[in-house]
């Protein structure tokens, strides 16, 4: 799995090389990591990327050429195109699992006010990190590589995923490690039982209640199990009591 | 405004601090930037900072006492304290502009499995940058750092923010630089009218339609003006059209 991201500011992407979790991956040659300044490919002759809006306005629009020359550079028919830009699809942690499985994902990072239009004809998926305005697309192309690149095969343990929030629909259950008691508060009695079966239980019933006070529309189309709805019918009726 | 980042990978922020726009405003120190390891703050012997999930389980989890020592060490009474976490309110834009107006903001990044659950106790808030799972809580620190320097007086041009998607609850109109024709595509006439009065009712238009498009949900609520009711139905007639 590589990832190409097109930027004109590759020198931010020095501190996700190399620390923690991806550096050893890349190390270990695990996955691929490059970027491309899109600035190199420029034909303005004062080295420019961007030009003054059509129709006025303020700031600076991205020019087409540099960056379609620059993904020409790098594209081959296995490559699949990203936008970032804050008009895109949400990125969601399913997204995350389909591009781990490309053999090769390029991110192109817009700047200052914003894109030509033209551009995203050039590309297969506009996608949103989240409702939010960035100063450019390197944060959200940092945290897609990172999100995907996790799901890789190799890059942390297999059993290190199965209980992420969102993996099953829901959020993560309640952990805790020691002291068992932290000025005042106790690690909840199941989880030192030792009964495996009413922790996992125990785990899936907080997830749930969970999810259900803090993000109810994760629950609106899920397909309940039969467990799952009788612990459900219980937080429901504990929530009732307050 | 300043901004405290409490983190196991203080260098992860180095490119964050010294690249592009957020680099100019520190130089010029209109906001405030730091990383403090809370790595440092451990009383555990191996300087560990992390230990087994309570219950069994892959992975480890974060312990309480070095994140509380290191907050308290940081903390005043005009602290605001994040914890980013999947399991957190979604950030949004509003958010964005929310803790702009706040003195300190401190956001504590996890890493590894999760936290301990009592730390969520520690906290005025838990925010998730969107719903997807990343190896640590540092690309959501910076993605929320970027988004609320960018709106603090001086880091960039107040007009620049005026048209930035969300900020009037839609999507931001499509923008065009030169040339007016690239590979056949061409900058829509209006744009090159020097009409201004049509001009900005293009872009709103645009707007609404990009919207309804892409994020229908963002138009649910929202009350429409009398100018926007009428491109609405234009819009709506147009799509009906085809």
């Amino acid at each position: 799995m590589k990832i190409t991201v097109l930027t004109l500011f590759p020198e931010f992407f020095d501190s996700f090389r190399s620390t923690s979790i991806i550096a050893r991956a890349l190390a270990k040659q695990e996955i691929e990591f490059e970027t491309v300044d899109y600035r190199l490919f420029t034909k303005d002759k004062h080295n420019h990327v961007d030009d003054t809006p059509c129709g006025g306005g303020a700031g600076m629009v991205l020019m087409v050429q540099p960056i379609a020359d620059a993904l020409k550079s790098v594209r081959t028919e296995n490559s699949y195109v990203v936008l970032l830009t804050p008009q895109g699809t949400p990125f969601k942690q399913q997204m995350a699992h389909t591009y781990a499985g490309y053999d090769h994902l390029i991110l192109i990072c817009g700047h200052y006010e914003g894109f030509d239009e033209r551009i995203r004809s050039l590309v297969d998926a506009e996608v949103s990190i989240g409702d939010y305005v960035l100063t450019g697309g390197e944060i959200g192309a940092m945290a897609i590589s990172d999100a995907v690149f996790r799901l890789c095969t190799g890059v942390i343990r297999e059993a290190s995923h199965e209980d992420d929030s969102f993996e099953n629909g829901l959020l993560e259950y309640p952990q805790y490690t020691r002291p068992i008691d932290y000025e005042g508060q106790q690690v909840p009695e199941v989880l030192l039982s030792g009964h495996h079966a009413n922790i996992r239980k125990w785990r899936l019933k907080e997830s749930l209640r969970k999810t259900y006070l803090r993000r109810p529309e994760l629950l609106k189309d899920r397909v309940f199990t039969k467990e799952e709805k009788v612990l459900f019918d219980e937080i429901l009726a504990e929530i009732d009591k307050k």
